[in-house]
């Protein structure tokens, strides 16, 4: 019996070609990536390597910078309606072989291999009344001329009632299973009240995919773009799949990264294993070259740690957006502290303690004591104090603390005297940075 | 020198396929509607024979009830990308005539022919990169995939900035000039606010329609649908089109007919010569064959003449809905009261005097004398007493009143002796009727 | 140290004077309904009784059916501006005595004492400039003229940044305080996006009155009303409030009682000690005589079932709306039997298992085995066949089923053998109605 | 019988105290700029002397900058619950002698007095249950406790169906008759959707001032504010009022102005005699004293000529904003040039050409020739030709062309030559400015 949570006991880590790429990204690129992994970053826990956008077109990205998406483009299609990767882009593709020689490649370097996919089924298909595999319907018939993507014009959403809708959305992942792929991004499909519902309902076609990746044999991580996800359906989302964006695309701006803390207010009962609310890429280190935008980030080095801790404390999936083989050392050092990603694998019950419009703190539970850990989150321009109670973090003592980006024991705890208030851990925070502290008991 | 506002003086007067036909209108369905009005109907003014939607699919109607519209239907297609008449329906369209020997017919029975379009160029079209005329552009040049109608999967919306695109559209009214047709009912377009507008822009599509009307060299009637129009763009609308729908499709219902004296409150400074708010088909006789509803018209004869008495004050265009071979005589008559018509063509200035949820009183004056036209229409459910006072009709004394529907000398002037109100016209009117008078001065 | 959460360890359990009497209910009336709960109610965990809204207006309810609440009435008001209970109605409050001598009363039987309040300052003292207390600010200082309720005319918000303001909150739970006041809902202030923010905060009025709570020496229940509560803002309800209700105002009507299932599911992760949020009272029995539609309840017995196994595994708090003397013998039996109301004490993590528009599941677990709780909802209009999985409930096996509300073993467990599903436990359920299982391993 | 269209056959000119002084104007200042007007102005047509908001607070002002309106301030009010002027702010109303000889004296400079209400009955009074004149209605028994401004705390909307409601309105008018007051400007009621409506009624409470007018036995320009007006009851505007607001409140600042041209657009066939949209005061010379913001305008002087020609083309009432003591020469010239101001008071029909984004034509007809005016506006940041058809113009020949705010003659006139497109007139315009031409035929 097919148990979609043991695909992803914790938040998967690894790299996505979007970031960086764009629509463009090829498969000397993905083995490049993937080569970098391998070596670099495999020992902390990142696996990934997930080819993003529009690689069944051959000419993605060649009308840059009109449109990102090529419209009406003639995307390579197999005689049932299925995408296939572009062989001028992906050499190993030819012959029909797909993504199989290179999910191949990167199997072979201990890692995973994962792809997106839009939601749906091509327009073109539907337009020229194509075959689907395993049913006697017609890619017209089991299409919505209605439901559409607001910003690519490839597919059409599948109508869940039709005959033939869920054979060919079996026959989407027989395909990958056959190719060796580990995980699926389907794209247009997570915020299920971005389109109107009749007759076309997002939340049918996830249970379809759902049913789909059940039916393949092979286990498939299944991550839901874009956002923001909806809290309403909250409960669908942790049944059905295993990631879900929680806001629209993140980019390396500070006035998304600080919105995000209030995202993860909404959702942070809502981590558990199998079920993971996605914060997006990290957009760190190279950037934006498939956008006509090349450029390193545009954060901080105080911004990333926010970030991190964040991502890390609120267990949210850990996929990098850089170009990894241009990646200098400190952001590689960043990317790799030990003691942070401890709480992406370790750690349980990430909550808000306070928020208001400058600052921040969270706190989670180690799993195997118990300690706590407490994030304090400068979110103003100033470089400011930030403190926490131990009564709001639920603890009535504390033997030492340790400043886990620092690596050094520090020295936080005050003791006030007041009527009402118990023992307070506090740090001087630099704007928009972070302190973070295992708080030994 | 294309002067748009020469070619509806008046306020068009026809019939039109839809309210009865849906989309299943045939040659021979035309040709006996035309017959009846060029009998019984066209001494009254009405002379337009409009054949509304989906024209070119030989398929039309097969589907239903599961849809109105058939997704994916392979319609009707020229070399240039240009719907044609499926020849299944109308047999004169063969070998390439589209549709002038129908257009020939009924011009010869002294009468005018219009066809319905959807805006924008067919989805296969665009997919299948076919070819413009007087272009090299190809379809897929000038569509926008994110353009669609939310309710007939036939079209994409065309580009304003493309090349190609004028040449699209000039090229379209070329082929109806070709054929003679005198009006063109444009669909999905009329209220502009109805899509997203970036890059698409529905505003310059009518303006690309408006030229390619010009250029074509045969004056037509250019009709907008669906409403609600958008006050706002009034005056686009008036620079542009002959008349735009004001409310979304109305029918044989008291809910939509009350509805329609706030539409035309909103409207009623923007009739004028060639610009008429359009209060849609006239749902009276029988209706909706094509719909699997075919009934006659569930308006009470009561509503039946307050529906006429405001359109025609309003000088809505009046394009009958009805099966026309099968009127019956008290629907004729009702259709046909020259002293009701005459508001159409030999008014102006209609307004609204006064107005709540229980009555309404409109004006309008005659271009001939200094009579005024009232009318005292009842929106509540009982009888009641409705009156006006002659300082808000704007006229100082009255010699006479003439009962246009009873046809007959009224006695209803009240002399109420208060300080500060003058003399009074009042009716006794049932329940959602009407009491109209020439008010002679 | 304060401890809200110690305060409401399981969900408060009572009776409410609203849905009976309105604004109207007087000393007598709550004597009488403490004296039944003490003798019917008491042992089955019911403790609350609660005067509901105007309390303080010697007038209430004299201008029904005109109005709900008295326009301008003089409402009682000591010198600093604090609500004191009409005398009128309440005779033991004579002599400045308050609500202490029916406070005292309601102990005697062993029974809590509850009172609601309109979130912050009289308006009448705004605008006369009158004195608060512990502080020189006067009302008008600290009241916002543009913060008033939608429903009731008495109140202004409180400003929380104004000097006085905290002093106001304090001197108002001072006074509960010492009339012995368990229990205070505060109206008008839980959804905190009804109404606008700047500068006045419905946020920072609930922590005014979390402070003025702790700071009072007494123990108090924090209710806020009405809902919807803001999800986004569960946190902060979670940190400062007991209860919080997640709907507008609930009655006898299927349609709101449907409706409230797609609420707790958004907020089934926000239970726990200290922490429930409201579905609102239990509209059984008599209801409505001080809204002049004296009624027995609408709810049939089915949907009253299905109303008690709602609350009660999702742990909301039951407060009884019904006119307990005038209770039924069958009433009285539903809202008693102990096998349901085991969950409300003993049970936790109740979620939502499968939903659609015709069905729902829910299941909780047992705080003392591991057994588990199911109920078999039907939405819709006919009796149906309802089931779930163990697979979904999250278990292996199952050795007996107790069907609670028929206090009888069930037989319903099936074994299908299809390929990718699970054993069932199924039950046949009346329209609207549930079957409720403890589910024993 | 009383026509409100007589009393306004004209846009009012004048000055109005808000954007100078906001709610601090004193006695002395209204007559020095009186006397500036009756020396500078009044030949030019300008003639009404406006005191705007909260002359009836002794302390109006003093609590900038922490507010605007004094919340809670003891306004002055005579017996009957109506306001008075604060007699240390203006002398002469001691006694009760009201506006009187403040009227008195503007009278004898030959000018016209005018001032602001707020609609409704003070809080203070409803509150204090105070009487009303002419009925035995207290003002708590026609006030509605939800009806308040969002911005000014004085006031309650009148309930229009109570008893006393139009006894209140009529005794106020009757006030205000006696002292001589020629033009009223009711705030808080012109956008009539801005509240809800249920049971109060902004509407309601509009037809019950101009009733009051009627019966107050002086004629009253009665203007509405603020905006934006709704256009879908311009009806009743124009059957109730002389003037009302069509956009928020207008500042010194280019977006707002060239905001103006689309509502310009959407009211343009809405103006006639005794029925004015109005584009709010001319923000022009010294402003901003009473905000705490003092400062010449922050329009450029081509910005002006823009809102002056756009305002007296569309027949705007025109309110000069500015301290009149303070204007300099060149402001002087702007507001007196004879041959644009001729626009307001002997031309019709103006309507928009043309606009985008960029720029804007707009024409209108002089009452005693064929001669048309035109007004090119560059609404760009750049220096650019704009141009307009004589077909668009609806004219087909020029005889000469008159710029008139350079006073001179102009060779602006284009014959093109292209197949469908009639002769242009042009010109080269600045960034943010306006060309105006009369032309001649």
């Amino acid at each position: 019996m097919f148990d979609k949570n043991a695909v992803a006991k914790n938040p998967p880590m690894g790299w996505n070609s979007y970031d960086y790429y764009d629509t463009t990204v090829c498969e000397k690129d993905v083995r490049a990536n993937a080569e970098y992994m391998a070596k670099h970053l495999k020992p902390f826990g990142y696996e990934y390597i997930v080819v993003d956008i529009q690689w069944s077109d051959p000419d993605a990205g060649k009308n840059r910078p009109q449109e990102q998406y090529i419209s009406f483009s003639h995307i390579c299609l197999d005689e049932y309606s299925r995408q296939l990767p572009a062989e001028n882009r992906f050499p190993s593709a030819a012959n029909g072989a797909g993504f199989k020689p290179l999910a191949d490649y990167v199997h072979g370097l201990g890692l995973k291999f994962g792809i997106h996919i839009m939601r749906g089924v091509p327009r073109y298909a539907a337009h020229t009344h194509m075959k689907l595999k395993g049913t006697d319907a017609t890619a017209n018939q089991i299409a919505s001329p209605y439901s559409i993507s607001k910003w690519n014009g490839d597919m059409y959403g599948v109508l869940h009632d039709r005959t033939g809708a869920q054979e060919y959305y079996n026959s989407l992942f027989e395909l990958y299973a056959s190719w060796g792929v580990d995980f699926v991004k389907v794209d247009d499909i997570c915020n299920t009240n971005m389109y109107e519902k009749n007759p076309y309902s997002a939340e049918k076609e996830i249970e379809m995919i759902h049913k789909a990746i059940a039916a393949c044999g092979r286990p498939m991580v299944l991550s839901l773009s874009p956002g923001p996800a909806v809290i309403e359906k909250a409960w669908h989302l942790e049944k059905y799949a295993n990631m879900w964006r929680i806001t629209d695309d993140f980019w390396d701006n500070w006035v998304l990264l600080k919105a995000m803390f209030e995202r993860c207010e909404v959702w942070q009962k809502h981590v558990s294993e199998g079920c993971f609310p996605d914060c997006d890429m990290l957009p760190m280190g190279r950037l934006g070259k498939g956008f006509l935008h090349e450029r390193s980030t545009n954060f901080s080095f105080d911004e990333q740690k926010t970030m991190l801790t964040l991502w890390c404390m609120f267990r949210s999936p850990l996929m990098i957006g850089a170009e990894l083989p241009l990646l200098d050392k400190p952001t590689l050092e960043l990317l790799t502290n030990p003691k942070v990603l401890y709480m992406v694998t370790d750690c349980h019950g990430a909550r808000l303690v306070t928020r208001d419009s400058e600052h921040a703190v969270w706190t989670c539970s180690d799993n195997h004591s118990d300690d706590r850990f407490m994030a304090l989150f400068n979110l103003s321009e100033q470089e400011k104090m930030i403190e926490a109670s131990l009564q709001d973090l639920g603890i009535l003592k504390v033997s030492a603390l340790e400043d886990l980006w620092e690596c050094r024991a520090a020295e936080a705890l005050q003791i006030r005297k007041m009527t009402d208030e118990s023992p307070v851990i506090s740090a001087v925070v630099p704007a928009h940075g972070v302190v973070l502290y295992r708080v030994k008991v």
